[in-house]
Parts: structure tokens; sequence; C-alpha cells
């Protein structure tokens, strides 16, 4: 069995010459997305210099010597507003202009003081206190220089950023396609939930989990219509299937006689790995079926989703261009006992709390089996405890991986 | 001027007559919503006792004995699949069943023993070591019992819940409605981002961020279009937005003469508060425009989006039913100087990283002036610096609110 680490980077490695596709969206469309291009500046930002504050632009010489007991005082020459510059007209020393912020300051003047520091009286102000040259001004092109390349390909777009993309004029931009995802279902004892059961049958939760995981993780999910145990059935789903980026199957990959699914893909496809050495999920195979990526996840709920997190995540970022798709990980000190000890890595469902002084902690979820769903009641993370490893105590650091960081 | 926390504390307490309205939802847009009923099951998870293995379900009491030198020999009398449950059969103690995983387990027999465990030749298995009852049997109910609340409202649906809930046959489900969020801009130096500035102008990035800000949150956005420094059109537009659930503004809350949407709320509506003791966003404002909440975010890029994380997403989130909007906060040591002291909170941009020997770290981003829109480039959350504190040197602990969790 391979670890975690090799099975991941077998993954990752599969994909190298895997080219994600551009696709133009809207400013509006683009939160979330990652860049598919370079956005340089044609522009300086600010294009020009503005007064951050509401105040009077003035020159510093002259109210070097300002003081309470020894004011100057300065007429205000005009009043420059938000989008409207003045033209050029010049002022003399004992003169200012009254600004506002965010309107351009105009030359001759090499600083804007701040209204609330001020005594204004009619058309002139009063200045006690003197102010060093550039006070309260944004210049030109100190938050981007013109011809900056500001952001680069593969950069996951958060409002900030679209913001930075309207500031140079960027209505639209160039990110990558989300990859579609088919999701096979297959099992004589599986029937959709919008069916009862039959005696010995269950309802389908893994498609429906699964559909909302890949689009959590920004892939485009495609339901497959559900094949029962039926090795010609099977292989007409995953042909069906083939036409997406990438193939999701979930159960039929373990050892049992009824794992068609696995039969179908000796048939037409190759196997790159079918087990590792995790718990839960040891039984997640993944490899091509004809040219399509492939994986067979196991077909217990928990580790459907822990298998997803670990190997299809990262894949499904990878495709769209995202290579920072890691998770935080951090280290906490375990709120309670966890005795289990186990022979392979261990993903543990598990809530991060504060202790009584308010510290980080954590707490594994109660029932760790593969197939109880509850235990991801309220689940932030994942505990990652070492094989063989444990008892782990009270008060013992453990790594804890954020799920929804 | 008021603290964070009592902003925070009025904004809220603004809302507690509020009603968040359910809507119907299909299991496949549920992700991410939040849940506005209770989800109570009808029936057993699992619905029946069932393997959790391929392998050999057996009478434990048969095998008690078994031994590697000294075998016992079990007659395999039937397979079970899953999903085919076999009509009631008995069987004899030195008898067995061939069972798949999540088959149904038959009366008669206790425990199931795993195929890499046995020696199976032809309709006989030999058994080598002994079984304790139960084994790889996952009982029903064991997971979630008949009449149990699982899901209470407020919950954020996840995945693994979306599973839950495929399991327990809802194939759709009532969430909390989007709250729509009205984005008004005003200025006469701003234009659209499809526009070439003239002289003094910018373009509007404020509207473009907080558009993806409200995504970000679950809100459904809506851009107000834009209006000059007119009262009179400001205050057309502000009634346009009145029909919304909520108003967001930026600039024009200053204390400039050309801040024209504080005289329309004066006007028409009332004022909660207008300054907090932060750094950035000082001039925020929240109130109510005729009755529709009402936030005056600041004109400057980064303070409005920094206002919009502590007091609109909160909002926007309560108003969708989630309580649990609180980010996370790990306490981090800086891993370099912050030298600035502030006398308001200081709320920084910056960079989580791994310090030389793996453990994590914060950097604040370099330039943190609240018009330097690129310090947000790959910020990964905002330090929480108190007032009045400070230097602080490499190796102190900062608290860091993470601002993608």
């Amino acid at each position: 069995m391979i670890t975690v680490e090799e099975a991941q980077q077998r993954i990752l490695e599969s994909m190298v010459h895997y080219q994600p596709r551009p696709v133009t969206v809207s400013l509006a469309e683009a939160v979330g997305r990652v860049l598919a291009q370079a956005v340089v500046s044609d522009l300086d930002i600010p294009p020009f210099d503005n007064s951050s504050m509401d105040g009077f632009a003035l020159l510093s010489s002259a109210v070097i010597d300002a003081k309470a007991d020894h004011p100057v005082d300065l007429e205000v020459a005009a009043t420059i507003s938000a989008g409207h510059p003045l033209s050029d007209l010049s002022i003399a020393p004992h003169q200012c202009y009254r600004i506002m912020t965010g309107a351009p300051v105009p030359k001759g003047v090499d600083s804007v003081i701040q209204v609330e520091w001020t005594e204004p009286h009619g058309d002139w102000v009063r200045i006690t206190r003197p102010v060093p040259p550039g006070l309260n001004i944004r210049y030109k092109g100190s938050d981007i220089a013109d011809q900056t390349e500001v952001l680069t390909p593969g950069t996951v777009l958060t409002p900030a950023l679209i913001g930075i993309m309207a500031t140079l004029g960027r209505t639209h931009c160039a990110v990558f396609r989300r990859p579609s995802i088919a999701i096979v279902s297959t099992g004589d004892e599986l029937v959709d939930p919008s069916l009862t059961p039959g005696p010995g049958q269950i309802r389908n939760s893994n498609a429906y989990a699964l559909y909302a995981a890949v689009l959590q993780a920004g892939g485009d999910p495609v339901l497959i219509p559900h094949a029962p145990d039926d090795l010609h059935l099977i292989i007409e789903r995953l042909n069906d299937a083939a036409r997406y980026d990438l193939i999701l199957s979930s159960g039929g990959v373990s050892v049992g006689d009824f794992d068609l699914v696995k039969t179908a893909l000796q048939q037409h496809g190759t196997q790159n790995f079918w087990r590792v050495n995790m718990k839960p999920g040891k039984p997640v195979a993944f490899g091509h079926y004809r040219d399509t990526p492939f994986f067979g996840l196991p077909g217990n709920p928990v580790s459907a989703l822990v298998t997803f997190e670990l190997f299809v995540r990262p894949m499904i970022r990878q495709m769209q261009g995202d290579f920072r798709w890691p998770r935080l990980v951090l280290q906490l000190p375990l709120l309670e006992d966890f005795t289990e000890v186990a022979d392979r890595r261990h993903y543990v469902r598990c809530q991060i709390r504060r202790d009584s002084l308010g510290a980080l902690g954590v707490i594994p979820s109660p029932d760790q089996g593969s197939a109880i769903q509850t235990s991801w009641l309220q689940a932030d993370g994942l505990m990652v405890i070492p094989e063989h490893t444990g008892p782990w105590l009270r008060g013992a650091t453990v790594a804890v991986m954020l799920l929804h960081s």
C-alpha cells in the first residue's frame, strides 16, 4: 500500500500535460475563480496626486513657524472637490486651497492639513501648527506604477483583487474553465433519494455529497444515471462519463465478487494505484478509464468524502490552474483523549473549540466509523494521526487540517 | 467613537425582529446554504444490520476454538450481495454465508469475518481464528435512530450534511433566502471601469469589490446605477436601493462639504452610529434609510473591504439565519517587526507563512495605507492590533483573523 503523499504525487504527476483552458468572464462572475492571464497596469494608480483627507492644501514652508500662540492665517483661493481638478492657476504663499478627500492636489502646494486641525473662518483659515511636506498626499503611482504586473496567472480572485481589476479598467478577465466532473453510481443496493428503499437497499447519498463537494472545489459536476451491478451497463455508463474531464465513482472497488467497476477499469483502462495506507478510505483507486482520469472512491460515505478531500479536490484545483490548494494545518492541543491506535494514517473528523482560557483546542467527533455520517456534524477539520501512534492523551498536540479554509 | 464590538452589537441588535424567509431548493443547489428547517429521520440508518466487509457471516460460537493448527471448516450455504437480502432460511452451526460489503446480515449469524482472514475453497471456507460477536456488523440505527432530529435550522450545509439528507430521502430542503443587497456608488470623481477616467477621475472599484464580497457572504448583490454629487439624484438612487433588504454605500460619509450621502441619510433616515474606533475604516456609518438598513462604508478601497468584513458580512450571515459567522482567530508569532503604533484598533492585512522550522507565523503586508489596494495581494487575514500598543517585535504573538475560513 502506498502513502497518502505518494498517492497525491502520482495523481498530480498524471496531469502534468493537462492544459487548463481559459474562458472570459465579467468581473461580476469572477470571484473565487482562478485567473488565467497576467494583469499589467496601463496607468499609474492613483493616476494623480490626491488628498487622503478633507482639509486645506498649502505650501508647508508657509506655515513652518505656525504655533497656537503664533497662528498663520491663509486665504482660501479656491475649493477643489473630487472629480473636479482646477485648471492651472497659481497661488501666493499666503493662500491655500480647500480640498476634499480624493481630489487632485494642484501644483504649487506640497501638503494637506486635515480640517480637524484648522480653524476656518469665511474665506480664511487659521493654521496653528506646522505640517511636513507630503502630509495627507497620496502620490501618483504610489499604489501601482504604470506597466507593473499586478496579478499573475493562477491567482484565486478575491473581492479585493476584483477591485484592483476594476481600478485598472478590466471589466472582463480570462479565468480557467471549471473542469467537468462525471459522478458515477453503481450497485443494486442503491436507490435514488426520491425513492423508498426496498429490503436490503439504501438511498444513494454519495452521488449528492460528491456533487456538492465538486461544486465547492470549483468543478462542474454532472450526475451520470445510476447503474445496477451489471458489467455491460456499468461500461455503458463509464463510456458516457469518459466524455468529461474526470470520472468519480464510489463503491465497487473493494475485493468483493460484485466489484464490477474494478473489472470495467481492468478491461478498458489503466490502474495507477488501488489502495492507500489511510483510514478511512483504504480502498481508493486511481487510474484512467479510456483516456479520462478516473477515481474509484470507497462506497462508505465518510471514506468517500475523506478521499475526495485528500485526492480529488487537489486534482480539481490544479485542473483549473490553482496550485495553492493545500489546506491550512494547525497544531492544536487535544481537549479530550483520543485512544484509538491504527496501523494506517488516521483522518479523524474533529471540532475546533476554545478551552476554558480561550485557547484553541480540538475534540475528535464521537464515532469514527466509516459509515457514520453523523460524525460530520459540526466537524471543522480532520485530525491527522500518524500510523501506529497513540493513545493520544488530552493536552497532546496534534495536526488538524481545516476543512473550510 | 464606539468600539468595533459595540458597533457589531448595535448592528445585530437592530435586526432582532428581522425574519429570514425560507425558500425550497433541491439538494444539488443546497451546498453552502443555511438550513431553514429541522431534519428529522423517519427511519433507522442504516435501515438493517449489514456487513462492513466482504467476508463470511457466521455464528461466532461455531469458531470459538478455531486456531491455525485447529481450523474450523464451514460450508457456504449461500451468497448475500448488497441489495439482495435472503428470504428467511436458517443455517446450521457448521454453515455460513458469503457476504458482501453493505449486504444485509441475516438472522442466525452474529459476526462477519473478513475474506482476508479466511481460506475459501469451493463451497467451504476454512477459519483459523475465533471472532467476537458483532465483528464487522453495522447495526440498524447505529448511525441515526428513527425519529432523531439530525439537523437543526441555522446549519450551514456541507457536502457531508447533504449526503445525510439524501440518505434520509430529502431531495429538497428549506434554506433561508439570500438577502438582496443594493450597492450604491456616488461621487463625481468615479467612472465605470469600462470608461477612461477624465482629469481628476478614477474608476469605480468599490462597487465591484463589494459585489464580489456580497456574493462570498451569501448575499444577492444588485448594482444601483452610479449617481454624481447631486443630492436630488442621490436621494433618487437611495429610494431605489431601499426596495432591497440592505443598502451598501461607499464614500460620501466623511466630513467634507460634498458628503451628500450623509445629508440624504439625515433627511430621510436615522443614523445609529457614524464613526468607529478602528483603522482603517473610521468613517463608517450605520443606520436606516427609510426603513431599510443602511451602511455608509468609507470610500477608500481598503477601508471599504475591512468594514465590510467586520460589520456587513455578519449582518448578511445573520440575515440568512447563520449565527456562527465569526471567523477563526489564531494566535501567531510575528515573523517580522510591526512598529506602527495607532490610537485606534488596527486591522492589518497580513500573510500567514511557515518559519524555517515549519511553524506558522504572520507577516504584515508592506504598505498599510487605506488606499493601497495592492496590500491585499496574497493576504490571508487581518492582524488585530489593539489601540495604543506596539511596537510589536518579531516573535511577539498577535491575533490573526483568517479571511478565507
